[in-house]
């Protein structure tokens, strides 16, 4: 697909993409809906203001939608909307546009709408109601498996079976780029001692969590689960996903009831949602057929390639450092899908709305430098390179995690853009 | 407090308590907040729209609150305008009310304003971002630990370190009186069989759990936790909850995360916040004191007393049958107060939002008839007897519970009102 605007070759928002965001600059007065194309987003306000959708007549009704702080209004819409706008602004920007009138011709709302995206401010996209994250990361999960129980009891008996979640906290998912305070809480600095008695500490061992995540479009009623074969028709689209964790303060918090403190200092997704159709060209076969007969009908899928191909990786730069790509992992490294989390999560009649986030889990590959975390790489033994020649067991103050994924071809990546945070050292607490 | 208005002797909303919710009813257009008083709701808008607020100059300026279909704007005035609005009310209703032209004298405002109860449909009372269930009810946790782990380690090495908890599901917690389908899912049918596979099944081991909960009145922001001395201005309210679980589920699917679809489907609240001033009568002390020297400091309360003396019921009827109250419990039953929760949920830089739910955990004492769940009550062996005769190991379809809750005396109690709930037979799921 080639474009009039002048496109990267290696932009993760190439004409192949169109995902959707919520933008705001100093040339606007409010947060706006925006898609991203190569070096720009376009602001969807002013360009729906401008008529820049007259030549798409099923959005005529919605328009409203442009003009609100968040995606949630459009998400609400439903896929074969979703779908028809991003093919619509696919043609606007394509060489061959049928409608040049509309933007390749149209040098004024081009000034007005098209912004650098160097020159914007990205926020959350959507208003999250609840979010939830996922433990579908087989590898992952063998790998911290192992080092609590060791190889033989590394999975526990329910992971084949169903897709092991926990309800997460919405209020601290916050955007690229948004820097977080190290965490401070309860951790066992001898767990050896008899009786077990926690210390006050800042977290001592930080971690990261390389995931994706999705966004809920259309919702269903309490009561009513949704049908795994109408479960992808429920999903806005994708983003990454940095699930930080404090490694320490979970192990000593998590029994019996799951990670709380060590979880819920802070999230942080890429600020530009993926469409799910734009990721259609690259299904792929994930770990296990998402039609397996051993899986319960309710989580059976009509086709067994329940994943995406897509590479991802994890890029660490200590302060005043190079950066250092820590691990290269990709999205199949999943065993059960997107339609499967969302088809599980509502079986025994749980509501979704629109724009709550369900997280993957963390997605490791098999091999060494593929997985998505710190404890899996180090195990608190091995230390991590960083380019410098310093070495990380764990993250320290100063440094910055940038989580990618993108893909495609050149010139027709579909990709993410950088999801980033900094690690910023701990408040002062007057205790 | 006497009240020109007849109030029952026994109502929970008598002019000591002055709980605010969200009405409507067929002579209002849109959902309003409220106050209870007696037998009636006091319509907020209507009252505040008919100068009913003359008299208390430091609300007049946002008197927009109560024009809003949640409680969270007027929440977010913090305690203080809280404390000054309730005490307003108690005098508006007084027998020796000061400003008699109000309501007392004034005809046709209380024709428009004072609703009956029974006229009046209730709503959630916030817009709640998050929701969040602690575990603080110690005879509860050692019941369960008995059940899973044996007496000698029935409690884990951090439960009297901090107030365990988990994230819970925002987007199901309804008002008394919503009706909720048998929640369906996997369960382990055979636990002792190898391998362990799951079946697809309604649920067998429906339950309860008797708890209480608060509203988070004004936010904290991410990164910056809430000192334990302020910890309490951060609170609006209290409601009773039954956080209705599916323990065949729960058993199956909680390990390593915590408890997901086993209580996602449904989490009942009363309509009623009763204000954390209108409890300060009945504070006491709680299973140990909120001072003591082995908690952390950031837990370490000033005061001893961190629990509330408030006798709670359970009560279960049949189908058709007759009323059982097969639980007397008491609030007191508690190990961490309100603002230890608090404070211990922020701990890590976790941000508070106007409208967020934090759960107690479940509320049992330590006899007999005194457990505020069926699991802890019955073990699966000896069954509870209903009045009709009937028995119990768990909830059956028809079956209606309702959660009460009650401080203080005769003509000035200060409750929650009923929290209601029957469960419908599963839906039919076409898998």
């Amino acid at each position: 697909m080639a474009s009039w605007l002048q496109i990267p070759k290696n932009s993760p928002f190439s004409l192949a993409n169109i995902p959707f965001g919520i933008i705001s600059s100093s040339k606007i007065s409010s947060r706006v809906p925006a898609v991203a194309v190569g070096d720009y987003a376009l602001n969807l306000s002013a360009f729906a203001a401008s008529g820049g959708f007259s030549q798409l007549p099923a959005i005529q009704s919605h328009l409203n939608v442009f003009t609100q702080p968040t995606l949630n209004a459009f998400a609400a819409l439903g896929r074969p909307v979703h779908r028809q706008v991003r093919e619509y602004i696919q043609k606007v920007f394509s060489s061959e546009t049928p409608f040049p009138q509309v933007l390749k011709d149209n040098a004024s709302l081009q000034q007005e709408a098209l912004l650098p995206l160097s020159e914007v401010t990205n926020h959350l996209p959507m208003q999250i109601g609840d979010y939830t994250d996922f433990y579908a990361g087989l590898n992952h999960a063998y790998n911290i498996g192992v080092l609590f129980r060791g190889p033989d009891n590394a999975l526990q008996p329910n992971y084949t079976h169903l897709p092991v979640a926990y309800h997460g906290r919405a209020s601290s998912v916050v955007t690229s780029g948004t820097p977080l305070h190290r965490p401070q809480g309860q951790i066992l600095t001898n767990p050896a001692a008899t009786p077990k008695v926690p210390t006050f500490s800042p977290c001592k061992k930080l971690d990261i969590e390389l995931e994706m995540a999705f966004f809920v479009s259309t919702p269903n009623d309490l009561g009513h689960p949704v049908h795994i074969d109408n479960a992808e028709d429920h999903i806005f689209g994708v983003v990454l996903m940095n699930d930080w964790s404090a490694r320490d303060i979970q192990a000593w918090e998590y029994v019996p009831l799951g990670p709380f403190n060590a979880k819920n200092f802070g999230t942080t997704i890429t600020p530009w949602v993926v469409l799910i159709d734009a990721l259609e060209p690259f299904r792929a076969s994930g770990l296990e057929p998402g039609n397996r007969e051993s899986l319960l009908p309710y989580l059976r899928e009509k086709r067994a390639e329940n994943a995406y191909d897509i590479p991802l990786e994890v890029e660490v730069t200590n302060a005043g450092g190079k950066a250092t790509v820590i691990s290269h992992s990709n999205a199949k490294n999943l065993l059960y899908s997107f339609p499967q989390m969302l088809a599980h999560h509502t079986i025994t009649g749980c509501n979704l709305n629109t724009g709550d986030l369900l997280g993957s889990g963390t997605i490791s590959g098999k091999d060494k430098q593929t997985e998505g975390s710190f404890l899996e790489q180090t195990n608190g033994k091995t230390p991590i390179k960083l380019a410098d020649g310093s070495e990380r067991f764990f993250l320290e103050d100063g440094d910055t995690v940038v989580l990618r994924g993108m893909a495609g071809t050149e010139g027709n990546y579909v990709g993410f853009g950088d999801c980033t945070g900094t690690i910023l050292p701990p408040v002062k607490l007057n205790l």
